[in-house]
Formats: C-alpha cells, structure tokens, sequence
C-alpha cells in the first residue's frame, strides 16, 4: 500500500467544517515530517530568564488533518499502528497558572526548555536524565460536531487523551465518530509520566509515521490499545520510589500523592519544588492503588530511580 | 539481630488496647509461619455449587500484632523490609454484594476458589494463568484511637492500602502513629491487580520474615516505598491490552475503564462477564493516563496479555 505524505495544513478546533487534507483507503500508510509542538511556536524566541510569555490559547493544538479514510462510518474501528516517531531534539515544560493537577500549591508561570539533540535522554538540571520516548498526545476520529470545540478536554471518542504509552510499536483503536473518521493527530511530546501532572509534558516536535486500517463490525465505546511489550523497558532497573494519597476522594488522593512526590524529590534531591513539580510531570507515574476500601481509595505515584543522577 | 517469632494471636480492630504480643528492638526481623487469610476461615467449608456464605464482618482481618518497637515515637518513621513471602497454595476471590467498582453491575454474590499448590501461576478456568506475587494488603502502626475502629479503610496512616507492588524485596516506609508503633500484619494476597477492583484480591494464607528499623528524625505524612527494580519482571513481555474510561470524574471513568475491560475479556476470551470482573480485579492495573486537561480526565485498565492463555 501507499505512504502518503500528509500535507503540512493546520487545525485548530474539533469540527467537521474542516476540508479534508488528505484522503486514503484502509492499509495505507501516513507520514509527516513535523507535527509543532502543542503552543504551535509560541515559546521559540523565549531565553531561560525571560518572563513566561502568556499563552495564546486559541493557537494551542496545531492539528494535522483532517485525514478522510474512505469507507470510515460512525460505529466503526479505526486502527493506528504507530511505526515510528522521532522527536527533533527541542521541547519545553510549562507551569500555566490555574492549570495542573497542584494548581494551588503553584500559581507561578513557570517554564523550562529542553534541549536533547542527538540524545536519548533529556537532561534535566544535572539531577536526571529523562528518557525520551515520543508520542501524540492527541489523535482522534473528529467529533460529530458542527460547532467548532475546544481541543483540551478529551472526551470519549479520544482526542487529548495523553497516554504515555501511546509510543512507536503500539496498536491505537479509536472509535469513529464522523463518516470518513476525519483523523486528526497533534501534541507530540517527547516524554510524559502517567497523569502529566503539571499540564505539560515535554512538549517537542515530532515526526513519524503510522499505517491506518478500517475495522468493520467491531464497536468500541472510547479508545483502546495494545502494546507489543513491556511498558518501561530500561526505565525501571533501578527501582521505584513511590508515595501516596490515601482518603475518600481519588482527586484529592492524587494531589496528596504528587505533593508528597515533590516534597520527596525536593528533599532528597536538592531540587526546587517547582522542578520537582515539572520532573514529577515528565517522568513520575500515577496508578490507582485500591478503590474498593469503602470510603478510602489510594492513588501512588511512582518514581524511575534511574532516571536520577 | 534476633530473628523473632511473632505469636499467633490475632486482633481484629485497630485501638491501642490490644496488648503487645512481642516487643523488638530496631533491626530486628520477624518472621510468620501463616497469616490467615482476609475472612478468618469463612470460606473453608465452601464447595464449588454451594451457596456463598454470608461473611461475618467482624471476624475479618485477622492481624498478626500488636508488635511493640521499642523507642518507637509518633513522628518516627518504621521502615519494613519485606524479605521473603510464601503463599500456601490456596486462596478465594469473592465479589460481595454492595462492594467493589462495579457493584451495581454485579449485584449477586459469587466465590472463586484458587488451587496454585506448588506452583508460581494460579490457573483461571483454563483462560488465564495468573502469576502468584504475594504481599500483604495491611500493615501498619496502630493508629492513635482507643476506640476501635474498623480495618477496611484505609487511612493515611496506611492499614489495607492493597498495594500490590509491597511483595519481596521492597522496603516500606510507614509513619509511626503510636507510642511503640504497634505494628500490625494481615490481608494476604496472592496476586492482585491495581485497583482490585471487584474487592478481593487471591486472598492466601501467607508466611514470611521482614527486618523492622526505625527512623528518628523523618516524618512522613502516609506510607512511601521503595522496590529494588521493575515492577512486573516475566509479566509483560507479550504487552498489554487496555482500555479507557475518560470524563470530568476519576471514579466514574475508573468505572468505565474496567466496564470495557470485562467487555473486552469477556468478548475476546469467551468468559462470563463476571469471570472477567474476577481476573480483572486479580490480574488488570488501573492508571491515571490523564489529571490535567480539564474538565476531563482518563484512566487506563491494563490486561498483561502474557497471562491469557
């Protein structure tokens, strides 16, 4: 089957009033040179010491597509097998006021620029080397809405879900939501932890390519996906550190868990709070620990120890 | 240091009137022939068939302790390190009616008994082979409370935080509550996943020895841990199938995650849904994918697929 190239056209809102950029059969194979990061350029001429320039928020998420599949119904299943991704070696990580799991214990904009040319990790302030393993935050079968919609919030038919462990390799299942599936992809980041607590990950162009397939007769209710191995090959040799949150509400339980993280991080590493906030979003990992001891739940957060100088 | 039996003698509530049944020094290990598992024996007599036994809520967790650790100070922090865990080959997973994740989707009760004797993978009506990692659900200092109080919440002093990644090898830090810090021991398990999400794990008697020290001079607010490498060594090298529940509630789309979980279980495996409910809560992680992209979050259920057979 074909490759094909998508054209370098953006979107910025979920709507089905986009013309299709590109149009192919199930089997096919899409590529792109360059997906912008998520503020599309709006931090390229920012200095480490300058102020954190105020977000454009109606130029957040440069989308590429939409991508039309012929045959593509609501109801049906759209694969993406992720081929391969490679970051371009430039990222950033923000603090954005109001925003973030620990928005109250942080109200400062706050931003850090990466720069991991030609490495496989990212050095973050000579305490830790984070491994770059790039994904999209973003893609989806474009929503049936008329009306264009906002693209932070995901929803159930996918868009910003920012899974990790969406990375070359893994099998993508979304549900189709709009004739044609109208695919759109965007948010690459070069590395998340599980819950990106911050709001940020490291937000780094990406190019890559997938092979998409139509799957008829098969309905799913939100996304799925499968890996073809172990989630944190090379990461986890050394061990976790882990901290928790326990009590009756998950959100809170969360918050704990990430404060608790910080205050470990910061302790024992010498590291600023707000950079153990940003490490904690970039390379710490959020699980549910149990949810079932009436009234308590407990979420951990999870530390790769071998990420740490 | 002295290597000390601990007695069998068993308390069932969380208060500091239980008198100490040993008292140790700092650096000592203890050890455990067989903590009884969650019921205290309810399940004993049950034949497949039979009518699931109402259980007697006070009779369960029966908790090896109190343990006396001498100098030991609220403040103080009580370092576990779990040396080596042996389940005795059998154990029950039960869904009990008004508990669990999805207790209005499985209303009745149901039992499954496990036989795994002399073997590392407990075997699931020839559908799954599930790798048997014993830990064990509760430990902690006794909290500060005359009054006793119940075992099934957990609370930031810790007690049944269902960590399933607390087995051999991982240190265990808990914040001493009490003078002496009363440790108390109980709820073996024998596999559980992130979550237990129907509200049992392999509950499974279970033997074994840690070395006990204390920390002076370190506080911390709920328990932390640290393993010695990766998490799920054997368990993942054919990767994972998973599946999403994504909204403005964490509860509600942990719900929708393990829904579609059963659904894929149960679809793609021919097990009855409650069947994949059971392997779900002993086998399948919950994650938080997603915290920050208001108003909507995602939490992820993962299924090694190594165990499915």
């Amino acid at each position: 089957m074909a490759t094909h190239e998508i054209p370098e056209v953006f979107n910025y809102f979920w709507t089905t009033r986009h013309s299709p950029t590109l149009s192919i059969s199930s089997g096919a194979t899409i590529s792109f040179d360059r997906i912008p990061e998520a503020s599309g350029g709006q931090f390229d001429s920012y200095s480490p010491g300058d102020p954190v320039p105020e977000l454009d928020l109606n130029a957040l998420y440069p989308m590429l597509g939409p991508i039309w599949v012929e045959g593509a119904e609501p109801g049906d299943v759209l694969e993406l097998e992720l081929l391969e991704y490679e970051s371009h070696g430039w990222g950033w990580t923000a603090i954005l006021p109001g925003m973030g799991l620990l928005a109250e214990d942080f109200p400062d904009p706050y931003l850090h620029i990466w720069d991991f040319e030609g490495s496989s990790t990212a050095n973050f302030k000579d305490a830790a080397e984070v491994p770059v393993r790039p994904f999209l935050g973003v893609l989806a079968s474009t929503p049936d809405t008329d009306e264009p919609q906002g693209v932070i919030p995901p929803g159930p038919f996918g868009g910003n879900i920012d899974c990790r462990d969406l990375v070359a390799g893994v099998k993508v299942f979304l549900p189709v939501q709009t004739p044609g599936a109208r695919l759109m992809l965007s948010d690459p980041h070069a590395a998340q932890g599980d819950g990106e607590v911050c709001v940020s990950a490291i937000e780094a162009p990406l190019g890559g390519s997938m092979k998409v397939s139509l799957h008829k007769g098969w309905s799913i209710p939100t996304p799925q996906f499968q890996t073809p191995g172990p989630l944190r090959s090379g990461i986890e040799d050394s061990g976790y550190y882990a901290t928790m949150g326990i009590g009756p509400d998950l959100m809170t339980a969360s918050k704990d868990a990430v404060r608790y993280m910080v205050d470990h991080i910061s302790g024992k590493y010498g590291l600023d709070p707000v950079d153990a906030y940003v490490l904690s979003s970039v390379a710490v990992d959020l699980k549910i620990t149990e949810v079932v001891d009436a009234p308590n739940w407990a979420v951990s957060a999870y530390l790769p120890l071998s990420i740490m100088k």
